[in-house]
């Protein structure tokens, strides 16, 4: 099995730091403008060849690992069309999947199956040097296939995953994908990026936070050039779940304004129950 | 020493256990209306004894520290005092300054020097069995010292919970408390409420969360005996900042809904920016 990484940064390298540990018979090559990089993941062993030349490595790919922006993604997947493999599977880790999946699948020859795929397991730093077979472990997986993809592929690629160390694998559709995900993840970063924002910067905050503060900023180190473009990928579904989450921030600021103690209890007993379902702590 | 534990819940058991191994011949008292807990921690070596009446501690007791809810703390003060003995130091950890001192101060003889503080290092978890010293590995501490404390008190309790191994240790005007407390844990934490209750409970949203959604959502397993107590005793400061959070959630709601990427990108570049800041990350 030859594997080609396309973008060996953070999430690419811990595919192929996952790989190496999971699969040791596998070959791993990787495609990236950056040969410094490529030669150092392969001086210590962690590919056994790369490339800034695609046409050296993808007629060898039984399996392709797209791990680029998305924007990229479409002129990447048109150049290499005529150096496919046949009966090449295709993978991709991009965080909105409908305008992607609309954007490739009429590109695709028959004899590639491209199922797109997000591991629900991205950080906030970049490089290679970030990156970690660990923070796959246990983490979720969506997989959000349409109708030109193969059973078997599908099964494939839901075994692979599930051997690199990711836990819950869920097969959704890429519509319910981009519902869900603009709210555990879009919402998640529009809400940091506007909470550290909202600091004043004249007083020295660090000294006089707690974890909670570190919590929610944490994801604010934030790649501009990436995130704009899932924002506006996903834009409706992104624009309503402000909406919602603004109903309840309305309303639980009016019960403070009030002093409505029995709103904010119930508001906290309702977060508490919702904590406790998420981490299954709820007693049967 | 004498040191008289109010209250040992997980903050109190956190004392408890953090001062035993920095201090192993300081003595150990605690008072709490749970006779099980108290038998149970001094059976385990925790505290040197324990009981629910408080005349037997407090007339011993060279330094008081409640850990108790802020509006129960104002009944006991007053029940107390008639026990305290002459040149006490007292604190506390409660979660606003300015209105709990103002309720305080004018119970006090002047033989007992209360001077609040305000340790940042809550946890989710309610009771003796989560307490831990770890927590207050390197978590900034709050003192807010006012006109009736003594220099030599102050530096007695920062010393004191610099050997406990607090971090930062910032010796702030009650009103400044509250008003960066407003932002960086009571904000937080009406966010992480708003968040989490704006989910639509339908899907079965934990199979598709990465770290992004946990994290924020991580302190909404909240108190809700406590919580409403705190947004109201400080509920200028806190409106104040959950206005301008809706501010920048605002700006960049519309950025989204404009497709205007330039700003998205500079609000992402400040975010990251102050992300730095935070975390000490930006080079000189």
């Amino acid at each position: 099995m030859n594997i080609a990484i396309i973008g060996l940064g953070n999430i690419g390298g811990s595919f192929a730091k996952s790989i190496r540990a999971s699969f040791p018979n596998y070959k791993i090559y990787a495609i990236d403008i950056d040969t410094v990089t490529l030669d150092k993941a392969q001086s210590i062993g962690l590919i056994d060849g790369g490339s800034d030349d695609f046409t050296a490595i993808i007629p060898k790919a039984d399996l392709i690992i797209f791990s680029v922006y998305p924007t990229l993604l479409k002129n990447l997947v048109e150049s290499y069309v005529p150096y496919f493999k046949n009966g090449v599977v295709i993978t991709d880790v991009t965080g909105v999947k409908s305008s992607v999946i609309n954007q490739i699948e009429p590109l695709l020859p028959k004899s590639a199956d491209f199922i797109f795929g997000h591991p629900m397991a991205g950080r906030e730093n970049r490089g290679l040097e970030f990156s970690s077979r660990e923070v796959f472990i246990g983490a979720n997986y969506l997989i959000t296939p349409t109708s030109r993809n193969l059973e078997e592929n599908i099964d494939f690629l839901k075994n692979f995953v599930k051997q690199l160390g990711f836990g819950n694998i869920s097969v959704i559709t890429p519509a319910f994908h981009d519902e869900v995900i603009g709210f555990t993840s879009q919402l998640a970063h529009v809400i940091a990026i506007s909470l550290i924002n909202s600091d004043d910067t004249n007083r020295n905050t660090k000294q006089y936070t707690g974890d909670s503060y570190r919590d929610l900023t944490r994801i604010t180190n934030i790649n501009e050039k990436l995130w704009p473009e899932l924002f506006m990928m996903n834009k409706d579904h992104l624009i309503k779940h402000i909406d919602n989450f603004k109903v309840q921030l309305d309303k639980l600021t009016q019960a403070i304004e009030n002093d409505d103690v029995s709103t904010m209890e119930n508001m906290m007993v309702e977060s508490t129950k919702r904590y406790m379902d998420l981490h299954d702590l709820n007693e049967e």
